[in-house]
């Protein structure tokens, strides 16, 4: 997508320097700032200190780190796959890239693993970019349908997003916001509230940069907002991203979107999910019991970094430097608060029959066109 | 309550210099610093800039603005009360407190009515603390009754509060922590999730500080936390303040307590408020349609201040200079998910039969032993 009007991807091989470029998340949107990775441990640090950070992104970012990692040293490949494997326990994609990348590489010789481990991460991030495109188009139909269906035309669809589903969390156009930026494409008005999403601001720092970026109209909330805005009608549907779905519909996302699933079905809300197929994980089906839930430092409860008055980037102590503080990174939607998973095999309620139909419909190819609600 | 061991009000008249001492809620927790307000132009920039905060405490600080504002002008009883209710519009005790010194004053000659409206702000602040400290012995009653019916008494009672409703938000004991003040009195172990409160962190800045200073077990956490630890039963009860209370029992609060109000709901916690009768409204029933919501400015939002590295308090900028904000003060809970109404009389449920028993049997004296669930 656009920065400052050029097309860029949040990920990608540069040939020239042979080095694996980021855009380096924790600066934004102060600092638009390129990060060149050569070394495994790089991505490593990259993935845990959320340089790059959502869930597509980070399966591709450790698939890139796998290249680079046998680049040095083609004989070893359980090491750097346990080491990026424990960067992020929640996220799904992480362990279905490393799988995926093991199969390829295993039956491989040494000395053409880094070339095929190469080639791998960029059909992977290529892959990503069309399933996040696919997903953007089936979901926009979604919302056209919201917006035909109203009566008043007088003001824009409002979306409710939280945390960042953009391209930033993809490799390009990304999950909940692809959505948006193609029904921005088909002309549908539209006005996005976007959750601040502490304790690490995705939607402040991201989203809101994101959807300006794009010149979508967007304003930006505390978390704590969104119920009385769906309370008063000012909310069309809520639109998420998600870390890891089960079988039977349980979305695990980013810390708080379960309050806002509780408000929309309260207020009658349409609560929509985009994901790619490959976040759902169909050996667990209770996401509560089943998805361990990343607790991460305090400090990023307790401080925060913004501009200072001389456009210095600063972090500042919030609460008295003795004060306890929780991170629990994620929490878990049940299926019953979800109006319809936006996959790029189309759109399905919420459920194990649904969501294995639509699974085996993108197997045998009926995805390309679509299933939908 | 205590501060530093030294126990303190939150508000009162220092006959040595005249003055009505104020404690600036905007610079805790990082500075506690003491302000003598002498003229009713500052004690109104100090409600509006929520120096002084808390719908009780708001309404005995308007009390002592209105004898600063006689004490220069006996004159004009109108102007002052007029400039003291615009400072916040959804709170309900201003206009109470209003209110009853217009009743007390009017009849008063001109030469007497500064010393009348003094000896009303101060029987005001008396009266206060009085309700408070009912308020915490008829809900520690109901912590008492939860912590007796668990099985596990290997951890504390687990409770989770929204913004401040301590002692600061009052004149002394607070309503929401008042209940948790009596609670540790009676010897019940506790444990505290305090929700940091966005936009303006009175969560984070204010009640782990009250907390603290008060030897009470805490845990800071984001405003997303709550749902999730509510899913995994990590709370035995919420409990919060009110702002103001219609006769039906809905409850109109800091913005984000509708959300938790759901996640307990959802998860079967009881979600208690804790209110002196004075905030309810019994002039209205529909707390979504009747009660007028705040809006504050937006860099409330995308600005926030804190301690640098060299300790020096510093505003930053989070989100990009030309993002909007919106800033939504309260929401309102409808009653049906409040479990328990906590007054100075007694608790009652949330239903406009049982607030009016409620006040029926305060009116009548009944009240100061207290009725109960």
């Amino acid at each position: 997508m656009l920065v400052d009007g050029r097309p860029y991807r949040s990920i990608w091989y540069d040939a020239r320097d042979r080095s694996v470029k980021i855009i380096d998340q924790t600066l934004l949107p102060h600092d638009f700032h390129i990060r060149a990775i050569t070394a495994l441990d790089d991505m490593v640090e990259a993935i845990v200190a959320m340089r790059v950070r959502g869930a597509p992104l980070i399966g591709v970012a450790a698939a890139y780190g796998l290249y680079l990692a046998l680049r040095d040293n083609a004989g070893d490949i359980d090491g750097p796959i346990a080491a990026l494997q424990a960067t992020r326990p929640t996220a799904v994609n992480l362990a279905w890239a490393m799988s995926g990348a093991r199969q390829v590489l295993e039956p491989v010789s040494a000395d053409l693993r880094a070339d095929t481990a190469l080639r791998f991460a960029n059909r992977l991030a290529d892959a990503d970019v069309a399933t996040c495109e696919a997903i953007g188009v089936h979901g926009s139909r979604l919302l056209e349908k919201l917006w035909q269906g109203r009566a008043d035309q007088s003001r824009p669809l409002q979306i409710l997003t939280h945390c960042n589903a953009g391209w930033l969390a993809t490799v390009d156009w990304g999950t909940a916001l692809a959505v948006i930026y193609k029904a921005q494409a088909r002309g549908i008005p539209l006005h996005v509230w976007v959750d601040e999403t502490r304790p690490r601001n995705q939607g402040a720092f991201l989203t809101t940069w994101e959807l300006q970026q794009q010149g979508i109209d967007c304003t930006l909330i505390a978390d704590n907002t969104g119920g009385h805005l769906m309370q008063h009608d000012m909310v069309d549907c809520c639109l998420v991203g998600s870390d890891r779905t089960t079988a039977s519909g349980d979305v695990c996302n980013k810390i708080g979107t379960y309050l806002k699933a509780l408000a929309a079905a309260d207020n009658n809300v349409p609560f929509y999910v985009a994901l790619p197929l490959s976040t759902i994980d169909f050996a667990i089906h209770d996401g509560l019991r089943e998805i361990p839930i990343e607790q991460r430092d305090a400090v990023e409860v307790t401080r925060i970094a913004g501009l200072d008055q001389q456009g210095v980037r600063r972090e500042v102590q919030l609460a008295n430097p003795d004060t306890r503080a929780g991170n629990y990174a994620f929490d878990v939607t049940p299926a019953r608060l979800v109006t319809a998973l936006i996959t790029e095999a189309g759109s399905c309620r919420a459920t194990a029959p649904a969501i294995a139909e639509l699974r085996d419909a993108a197997r045998s190819g009926v995805g390309s066109s679509g299933r939908s609600l």
